[in-house]
């Protein structure tokens, strides 16, 4: 572990509680447009369970290089079919389509990340595109050194490239970065290109009772319980 | 001017005095090498000399994309025989090549941008490369919201793209974004591509009496003594 120099992160779920955050921008953008009967946490979920069949229309190279903004408007407009919600305006599902430059962090991750900085270099390495992780750290305060990612690797998670090219363009080697995520999947991927591993527990990702990785099976580098722990855990 | 979301940095020259740097830089690795009779002002201008016609290789197609970092190694090769500056390991070259990653901002430049942050999205479009500019940002204490460059647009200023593609990745228009630079020609480039401008003067950059843009001649949006003087101008 003395040889890492950057901590690179996951966003959505392990800095971000994306699932909260969208059912208020939804429930705002319901009131402002007249939307009745939608139950917004819901239609988050629905949102959300389109993520990753979107990324693998271009991890599988059916579609050439799309950002995560655009694949997130694409998935908009059918869930709001889904859920009966019609004649809004372009302008409109654009900035609900921003909700997601607006989720709020976790209440450890800014306290964290600032203590974490101290020592390391720490980045996003989310599936998020620039603009967004720019626009959501700049309205919750998260103090990135750089902002890395899908964009920057021209590649999404957990293909290798996503994790080998964003070190190399710190101009790191593997063992001197760690993969800091609240979702084993990302470690797995991340451990096989030879990066340390975190686990951070982010239990209510998908709400009370819901599907999140609380209990690692993975023998990770480091498990702690939220970034402030990992603060502490790594001597920050 | 109310339409402005970022402003974006020119860095060597504008954020930092690369100048005064090298050389200590160059000092220090004289001494640990005991390399006498070279002047390090003319050894880092010389070294400077070099930086625009090797980008213009890359600008050029005449070589593939290569890094700032690359283009500073093989000119160092060449500055250290020019100077009879001989066997030294590639391990102490590469050390000293970062050299550019440990430059001094000027005195009013991490106040300046934190001030402006407040108000602005502040990133570096810079030339250097991204592990060059968050190593530098990491030890100057520079407060960018984003690494921004030659490296996330994939060409080097004074081309169009590395303009237009990194506004573009913060999802803004050209007309929301203000380029900043100490550089006239830097300026003309950005305005071509319908940026806004913003001067601010480094009279010292190239040393007392040296070939610096200290009257400048554009009728550039905003004309700046200095990083903090330009933050009271924007209202910062």
């Amino acid at each position: 572990m003395a040889e890492v120099k950057t901590l690179l992160f996951d966003v959505f779920g392990t800095c971000v509680d994306w699932r909260t955050s969208v059912a208020r921008e939804g429930e705002a953008f319901g009131r402002a447009h007249h939307v009745s009967g939608v139950d917004w946490v819901t239609f988050a979920d629905a949102w959300r369970a389109r993520y990753q069949p979107q990324m693998e229309t271009v991890r599988s190279g059916r579609r050439p290089w799309t950002t995560l903004d655009a694949l997130h408007r694409e998935s908009l407009e059918a869930v709001c079919r889904e859920f009966g919600i019609v004649d809004v305006s372009a302008a409109d599902l654009d900035d609900l389509n921003r909700a997601w430059h607006r989720l709020d962090p976790w209440p450890d991750t800014v306290e964290g990340l600032r203590r974490l900085r101290t020592k390391y270099i720490v980045a996003p390495n989310s599936n998020g595109n620039i603009a967004l992780m720019v626009n959501m750290a700049k309205r919750a305060g998260i103090p990135w050194d750089a902002i890395l990612g899908a964009e920057t690797a021209r590649a999404y998670k957990p293909m290798p490239e996503a994790y080998l090219n964003n070190v190399a363009l710190l101009g790191l080697t593997p063992r001197e970065a760690m993969m800091v995520a609240a979702h084993e999947r990302d470690l797995v991927a991340a451990r096989a290109c030879g990066l340390r591993t975190g686990f951070v527990a982010r239990p209510l990702e998908f709400g009370p009772g819901g599907r999140a990785d609380d209990a690692p099976q993975g023998a990770w580098d480091v498990v702690a319980a939220d970034f402030v722990d990992l603060a502490r855990r790594l001597g920050c």
